[in-house]
């Protein structure tokens, strides 16, 4: 990821929000993580990306995407759903993931 | 913060995803954070928090609300809004501010 913050336009637009909890078998994730964004980033309705993780393996990452459709184009993406998978079954001790649609947006100082 | 993961209802509800990129000037940021996070904790209309934050001072906060009303209201708080001010005059470098609502949600693996 080049830079943190999404540029994304005037709402409304929808965002992805994904908080998670990295299980102590991370083998792999690192390198599935940036191919993942970097896929995603490519991909129709994708306004940008959000993601910050912390020394307990402890992240957010907020993906914001035009509308449903494209929401649903990303998960049913092949390789996207070849990673999830492996998500579950071993990169991630526990995830919260919730669709919300932008309604106000600020940025500053 | 004691648990990493909010404890949120059935949707709709709320979220306001706060990114923000800490200043090197961060003194007195942590303990306000701190009191900010266990204050918001007690408002009417509260529904959980979930923060990460990494090396580098990057940071997401996403908070959970029942309504709209209850995001106002937790605004117009006044240690809130001291604490906002100092965010914007001394902390943060950059922040994006958006508010969404939840329409649905899943958790894992």
């Amino acid at each position: 990821m080049s830079k943190p913050f999404a540029s994304t336009p005037p709402p409304p637009y929808y965002a992805v929000i994904f908080t998670n909890q990295l299980s102590s078998n991370d083998h792999g994730y690192a390198d599935t993580a940036e191919a993942m964004a970097a896929l995603a980033a490519t991909q129709p309705g994708c306004l940008g990306l959000e993601s910050v993780r912390d020394a307990t393996g402890l992240g957010i990452t907020v993906s914001y995407w035009r509308d449903e459709a494209s929401i649903q184009a990303w998960r049913d993406n092949a390789a996207h759903a070849v990673a999830r998978q492996q998500g579950r079954d071993t990169w991630y001790e526990h995830f919260e993931l919730r669709v919300a649609r932008v309604e106000r947006a600020y940025d500053g100082p």
